[in-house]
């Protein structure tokens, strides 16, 4: 077995992640007062770092490689994790975008003064330590890291086992960054133990230690982070995303938001997987777009009316209601009305992103206003689920709780506030 | 036994609250479309049937005083209890002072547009289903309840067994106000049963059902409460409120807020416990203000140092750092500058709320910054830690957790948030 990837002994993961704890609240202090310049300081030397180590990170990239190969993983798994120098240059690009996202710690996000002459203002504030749990994607490591310190949090970073030469490497080029700045080192950790059990460690919080975990990975990883954290979690288990194409809907518009929909990256959360088209104009639109979906390459399932506009369409079964395909597959089914539609998506929805496509406006405005997802759309493809889409620099992910955060979590979304009052010597009268 | 308080047959509390439950959750979809006008309607009804039935109320809570009394019960607990025709009156005006508050729900807390013209907004949503654990004071059952209903939520509340039939007698105006309204009554229910393990099943969430608990009572409820829920909190365990003041603080300044945030009502959260005096200005400021206390009939514990300034200070012990005395007791020590009182508070206090006194701006940002509080005031007392004073209306609480809600929780601060885009058919590139 390889250095870096050697355990502790067996039954000191326990003391290890309180270990890191301790030194993670300590560093969180830190950077809760660090300047926004050392942070962009530090983030701009963290890019100039990966670009330095380019060739350290393809070798360490390549070891992984030559294990995920032997270990037979997918093709899928092994693109994932493949590392090249364009898609380092994007990694130390993006940690740059970062770096240029305004700072949202100290802003001001609302202010008023009382009759009293109280002066009260509600300012952001780091929310303190983020548990990141990933899997095979190594850039996650520079993604997450960067967004965390641009918060103001401290970050501990556990990625997958198969990833961890990738990981590691691009974690040692994070704390040069944060050394060059003078920030603690201690605020970007990486687990150094492949110990499952660090992972339940990190979900049970470090003994108060971890103020929010965000798992970054697939249905497997989501779920079991959700039974088992003890602290907060920013996630969504899946997206399943609803269109619904309404009556007076026009059929130029919905084709295209449509195949877009489902189409344009059929694995990201933001993908559509469940077509509902309004009877009152199923007659006109429905066979056009199960059309134009095939003949962009998507499997259509249908139910009994879907399948009679092309007889390309696959039957749908019970199980497709509600299913994350993932891929370039979607369920259409005809629904009668904005009722059906929205019980429809109450009950297999995953109340992550759904989109109403129709001219009359007050039965968008209806749609808008009874579904209950993180991001609700009139008009426009469920693909643009995204922070970079909603203008807020990178993401860390999409939340579905409604708790703190919810649609993308970006910078803003990873702090706190606290309340801070201006007086003249105000005292409280009964 | 009354039959108010009648038990369903032992092992069936889970299947009660399971039921509580799935009511809760449906009143919550219906509530999360009621209309402002439903809900002010309501409330209004709701304070007009406490009026029209403060002869019930009353002879409901005569009925739990005299269990209480059987009880041997403290004179401050029998005085939480007790209702008289002025607190049942003051109850219906808090009940019509929240349907005068703005409607939170719909609001929209940020707008922007993309330079694609998609134009999205973040619009606020009821959290869903609240469940509300208290102890003797009945009149929590109406603002709680009104508190819920205003910020569109389906709220479950638990009240303590002894103040059950004042309780009951209040929740029924509740419904009759819903009724009025043509809300559905399950927005507003309380537990039937005494059982204690009906809090526990409140406690897990009722199957994802319950998605946020507030626990109003002491130290112990709060604690339970936060040790036990597998679902958010929204509470503080204590308030352990600091004054500090710094060297150039004015002394008639000082002595004023130092009064006030200690002395004006000592049971409150944001009363204040601990005063760090400054060694720079100790020798002019420490006698005075010791003296205000005490003589304004506050027990004076305090180091070595505060002890030479008047012969009526008592020693404080190590456990008086950090403790929450709740009366008219207060731990005083003389501090070594800004850094040393900020190392002080971090150490023993609650991140509740606490206050500088000083005439010096720099080290006031300073406090402001560094102390990790819901809330710093910068010359001005501790006890306006309260919703009203902060201009937010009735609040349910304070909370000193960082997500979501923090400070005082007011209607907004029990609301969540969507993200609602407007497009004129935009697809995304890729």
């Amino acid at each position: 077995m390889d250095a870096a990837l050697k355990d502790p002994p067996a039954g000191d993961v326990e003391s290890v992640m309180a270990e890191i704890g301790v030194r993670a609240r300590s560093a969180a202090d830190a950077l809760a007062n660090a300047s926004p310049e050392a942070k962009t300081n530090a983030l701009r030397a963290m890019a100039a770092s990966i670009r330095a180590h380019e060739q350290d990170i393809l070798a360490a990239n390549a070891r992984d490689m030559v294990i995920a190969e032997q270990n037979k993983r997918p093709s899928a798994f092994l693109d994932r994790l493949k590392l090249t120098p364009d898609r380092i240059e994007s990694m130390a690009r993006g940690v740059e975008d970062i770096a240029a996202l305004d700072d949202p710690v100290g802003s001001v996000i609302a202010a008023w003064e009382r009759p009293n002459g109280l002066k009260i203002e509600r300012v952001r504030t780091p929310l303190g330590v983020i548990g990141i749990i990933y899997e095979s994607r190594p850039n996650v490591t520079a993604d997450a890291g960067a967004l965390c310190l641009k918060s103001g949090n401290a970050v501990i970073l556990r990625g997958g086992s198969e990833s961890k030469h990738s990981a590691d490497a691009i974690h040692a080029c994070l704390a040069e960054g944060l050394r060059t700045a003078g920030l603690p080192e201690d605020a970007i950790q990486i687990v150094p133990t492949a110990d499952r059990a660090a992972v339940g460690e990190l979900l049970k919080g470090l003994g108060g230690t971890v103020d929010v975990i965000v798992p970054r990975g697939g249905k497997s990883l989501v779920g079991r982070v959700q039974a088992e954290a003890r602290v907060p979690v920013f996630a969504h288990l899946e997206g399943i995303c609803h269109l619904y194409v309404h009556g007076p809907a026009d059929l130029e518009m919905a084709r295209e938001i449509v195949v877009n929909a489902k189409m344009r990256r059929t694995g990201i959360c933001g993908a559509a997987e469940c077509l509902l088209v309004d009877r009152a104009c199923a007659a006109t639109h429905l066979k056009p777009l199960v059309e134009a979906l095939i003949d962009a390459g998507c499997e259509v399932r249908g139910d009994t009316e879907t399948q009679k506009a092309d007889s390309r369409v696959v039957p749908a079964g019970e199980e497709d209601w509600g299913k994350e395909f993932l891929d370039a597959v979607i369920a259409v089914r005809v629904v009668d009305g904005l009722d059906a539609a929205i019980a429809h998506i109450a009950r297999f929805g995953s109340s992550h992103t759904e989109s109403i496509i129709t001219d009359d406006e007050a039965a968008a405005a209806a749609f808008l206003a009874r579904v209950n997802s993180a991001i609700v759309l009139h008009n426009a493809s469920t693909q643009f689920a995204d922070g970079g889409e909603f203008g807020m620099g990178a993401e860390i992910g999409i939340a579905t709780g409604k708790m703190h955060a919810r649609g993308p979590v970006g910078v803003e979304q990873l702090t706190s506030f606290k309340y801070v009052v201006h007086g003249a010597g105000q005292t409280r009268g009964d």
